[in-house]
């Protein structure tokens, strides 16, 4: 398909919806000043060698997800002039993807990138760090954790395990997955294998939906064997570079697991007291500019994407509304069983779902209309 | 009115309107070290002192606007150990609101905080800085920015102006503005004196608008004594805070002028380029730090205070859908007729239109479709 029939095809299925509507730590050692014979002033000012290792849940081709702890590093080095350096290494370098938790908790490492919900398993709580499925979206959670308490809130949660964190940007909306099959109803679920990330799984298991829990790059020949029937990443731009386009080609939206999932900069709480005061402001600015810079890739880079997946194939299809109903029925369901025995899953649910509700009554006010007249023009060609 | 039957008369209107769519410089002086006696690494650590004066075109009561430049100079103070001192002055302290650019260029201060499209008189490519009425929204403008080439562009073009500049976050889409009476028909604008800020005056006035141009402390005697018939600023929170609601109860949406409006930080270039480069990345640090949470209080102080301003009597109304029709109209005329007799604006167009096509095209798949959804769920609070 031509790049331009590409695009049509494209269009043509929006309009249609739019119509249904970085080892060793020197820690804080080796103030690398004479300090003999300098004035007071001097030594104030002087920045401590300090080397850090971060061991990312990604794999370095995620350019965006791992370019985000490499973002950070590169500006905290800058700010510094080289005295505070963190060295980033891809998933397996150091320790798997999903063992970032326990790496920094223990000390292995002095930090992490990594999702939260990854370690749902220890308690489900860590969902809210990356999204509650049917949470808010991207700019959502920034006003949620940096104006309404979900910061401290999340960090207090982490302190039982001996880390600091912070969010660094978000995935944006996710996009729903390969499927190999066309999913018209609920039924179309059961028994599907299905990979996808986190806490979702449990949500799905109540819709038939078998999860399978596996690392970025076994992905691809899963489904490409059939040992799985679907997959879920992350969005255009990610998914591209994990080729699944060319053995499922229905991609189903929104992932209303993920509506602006964040990864997060966890630190050793040790680790993170240990530094002065200065790096650690310089460490705050630095991750929410990296996040800045990550979103904002995303956004950037997802539209190129979709349209040459719709190129080499894709058809682009919203999940179906009794779908996307029950698996809102079956999340609620959920969370109901889970706070009725977990007080801090209970305990930060109703924090953040408070949030939610006023978040989206503003937002249909005046972004969601200005969006909605813009998707309207631009599909009308005027 | 209750808080309760305030929200739900906001609720009411809503579903709705959902229904029918879906110092002076130090300079680089001062290096505050020693440097006779002490070993080479030391002075390449140590922090020059710099002290710069902002000033701001808001008012200090706007801890929005106004509150970004402050948290960017409270962070860079911390990163530095106040070394680096940015004091951020009020509209009217140094000089007015308006005047900003003028100081910043002719280096009355070192920097300045501003809305770049206040100076469309200049020249209307400076509308680009802040946004283009039908732009692109929040998320798309740092896209634009920091991975779509607009950061660099528009730096070229303050060149000439002697000034480099850095978007601080954004007020999110704006709303339309609290009017007298109720706008039904592109008729009713005729003649109406409507206090609004930059550029989007050139297009009301096609409309048969007469745009005013009034500080932000000036508005609110002008609406009630009737010299003027309706005045926008920015949207509920800041809006509040300046007492529209009290004299004029019908609060239009969305604010098609602004649907992502940036200010910015400008610096004088001179004085940009004379700070050490790890200031530099300091800076930037900081500067998108102050952004992101800049961005997140109005996100999150929004919902808050449009509940209170429906509570105290605000009438939420969309535009009529002429009323955005002419208006989309008039915007397009006017920029053909720019793009027509002025090379920057159109090579800016071209650029900032391109980015657009793609922005929305993509926002209608994950996002706005999600979005949709969460919205409807809320309204039929099941």
């Amino acid at each position: 398909m031509s790049s331009r029939g590409a695009e049509s095809q494209l269009e043509d299925d929006m309009e249609k919806t739019t119509r249904r509507r970085f080892l060793r730590t020197a820690g804080a050692g080796g103030i690398g000043v004479a300090a003999a014979g300098v004035a007071a002033p001097a030594i104030a000012q002087a920045n401590p060698e300090v080397k850090w290792r971060c061991t990312a849940s990604w794999p370095k081709s995620l350019d965006t997800l791992y370019g985000a702890p490499e973002y950070l590093a590169k500006r905290l080095a800058e700010i510094t002039e080289g005295k505070f350096q963190i060295q980033v290494f891809a998933a397996g370098e150091i320790v798997p993807g999903l063992q970032v938790l326990d790496a920094v908790q223990n000390g292995t490492v002095e930090c992490g990138h990594t999702a939260p919900y990854y370690f749902y398993g220890k308690d489900p709580t860590f969902t809210f760090g990356s999204d509650l499925p049917f949470g808010m979206n991207t700019r959502m959670k920034n006003a949620y954790f940096f104006h309404g308490g979900g910061l401290e809130l999340f960090n207090e949660f982490l302190k039982d395990y001996k880390c600091y964190g912070v969010p660094t940007g978000a995935t944006t909306c996710q996009m729903g997955g390969w499927f190999r099959k066309e999913i018209k109803t609920v039924e179309d679920l059961k028994g599907l294998k299905f990979r996808l990330g986190g806490f979702a799984g449990l949500i799905m298991q109540k819709l038939g939906v078998i999860p399978q829990q596996i690392a970025a790059g076994d992905i691809y020949p899963a489904l490409e064997k059939g040992t799985i029937d679907a997959a879920e990443w992350v969005g255009p731009y990610d998914d591209e570079k994990l080729g699944f386009v060319k053995v499922a080609r229905y991609y189903y939206y929104p992932g209303w697991w993920e509506p602006g999932s964040n990864p997060w900069m966890l630190v050793n709480l040790d680790k993170w007291n240990s530094i002065p005061k200065h790096y650690q402001a310089a460490f705050h600015a630095a991750a929410q500019e990296a996040g800045m810079w990550m979103t904002a890739k995303y956004d950037a880079q997802n539209p190129h994407a979709i349209k040459r997946l719709a190129g080499a194939g894709a058809q682009l299809k919203p999940f179906p509304a009794e779908v996307m109903d029950a698996s809102w029925k079956a999340a609620n369901e959920l969370y109901g069983e889970i706070n009725a025995k977990n007080a801090w899953f209970k305990k930060v649910y109703d924090h953040f779902t408070a949030f939610r509700a006023d978040q989206y009554l503003w937002l249909q006010v005046a972004d969601y209309t200005m969006d909605s007249y813009m998707i309207r023009y631009r599909n009308a060609k005027t």
